[in-house]
Formats: structure tokens, sequence, C-alpha cells
């Protein structure tokens, strides 16, 4: 059982939209992913999952609205709500979410990215 | 669709060892905790763990050694291994875990708290 800083983590990657595993517990996976620029609309049929900001501003877009998460904050999207994470700046989030989760959802694409172990 | 500041939950609620429910997503919830002082040995049968320090430092006690836990640092405990969160000074604490989980696990004492929504 080792403990995990976040920090040192994040020094370990530096390109964005690829989401690393950092923790598993139960059915799900801990990420941490940095973002910059838009993403693309979609949505998981099976998962909900969670956006915690650590850094920057992040905005995720929603049919009815925009969600605009700063440091500290978060949102859980539940399956089957279609999303576009955006990031004006590089923004870093951390992510929780079951093992199955890809990160284009019901899309595959060259967003499509398998997430590693860092 | 609701974002969470997790500064403006920590507001709410001052109490040490209670649980506070700020979040689900498929089986599990999102809670805060502050802690201070020493908890009790437990493990949970079914349910792995995880342990987020926001503010301070926490000691997890486990029967091979301790981790201690700085700001920004986590550690899952897995199903069925003993621990003991102790703090000397007051911590704040995400906890991560499966709706099933008890805060005293196997046990059934005075400090059994059913977390709340807050």
């Amino acid at each position: 059982m080792q403990k995990v800083s976040i920090a040192g983590k994040l020094t370990l990657f530096h390109e964005h939209w690829k989401p690393k595993i950092v923790g598993e517990l139960n059915d799900s996976y801990v990420k941490l992913v940095k973002l910059k620029g838009e993403f693309v609309w979609h949505h998981h049929d099976n998962e909900d999952e969670l956006f915690l900001v650590l850094k920057g501003t992040l905005t995720i877009r929603l049919k009815d609205g925009d969600v605009r998460l700063g440091e500290g904050e978060f949102v859980i999207v539940p399956k089957g709500v279609e999303h576009m994470p955006v990031a004006e700046e590089e923004v870093v989030v951390l992510l929780l979410e079951p093992k199955t989760t890809l990160n284009t959802g019901n899309l595959t694409n060259e967003r499509t990215a398998e997430a590693e172990w860092i």
C-alpha cells in the first residue's frame, strides 16, 4: 500500500487529453489529466464521471448550459449525459470513473486514448 | 447537475469523525470529514477506501507500519486491511468509498456515525 503524491505524479507527464491512472479502488480508477483546448461532445452509456479541478478553470459544456469549475470544485456527470470539456488555459483535473470508462465515451476517434498507469 | 465547492461544503460542519456526503457516482459516495485525535482499529470487509488529505497531516496506522499523508497525498486502503486513522492536529480529508461503507467498518460502537448529505 503506497501513498500517492498528486503533485509528484503531475511532474511525470505533460501531454493534454491523455488520462493517467494513479489509483484503483473497487471497480474504479483515479486518474489525472491535463486539458487544454476543446474536447469532443460525448457521453458514457454506463458510467458516472467525476471531474475535480486541481488547477485552472474548466468549462463543461452541457446541452442545457455550461458548468464552470474553479480549483477545488467538482461536478459529477451522470451516465448518458452529453458533455464537452473545454479549457481555455491548461487545467489539471482529477477524474474518478469506473474502469470501463473510455475518455471519448460512446465515440472512438483520434481523441480516444487508452489510460495508462503512471 | 450542480457543481460542488469543497471549500464551501467545509464551512457547513465542524465536528470530527462524522463524514458528510457531498456527491454520489456509480455505487460510491464522495465524503468530506474532519478528523482530530485517534480513531479505532477497524477494517471494511468489502470496500476499498480512498483517503485524500486536503488540509493537515494524517497518519494511517497499519499493522505493518504507518502511512503519513500530507496535503495533496492519498492512499487507498484495500478491503480487509486493518487501519486506524490518527490526526495529531485537525485534518480535512476527502473520502471515496462504496455507499455500503460504515465509518467503523466491522465494528459498531460509540464512534459509529451514519454519514449525512450536506
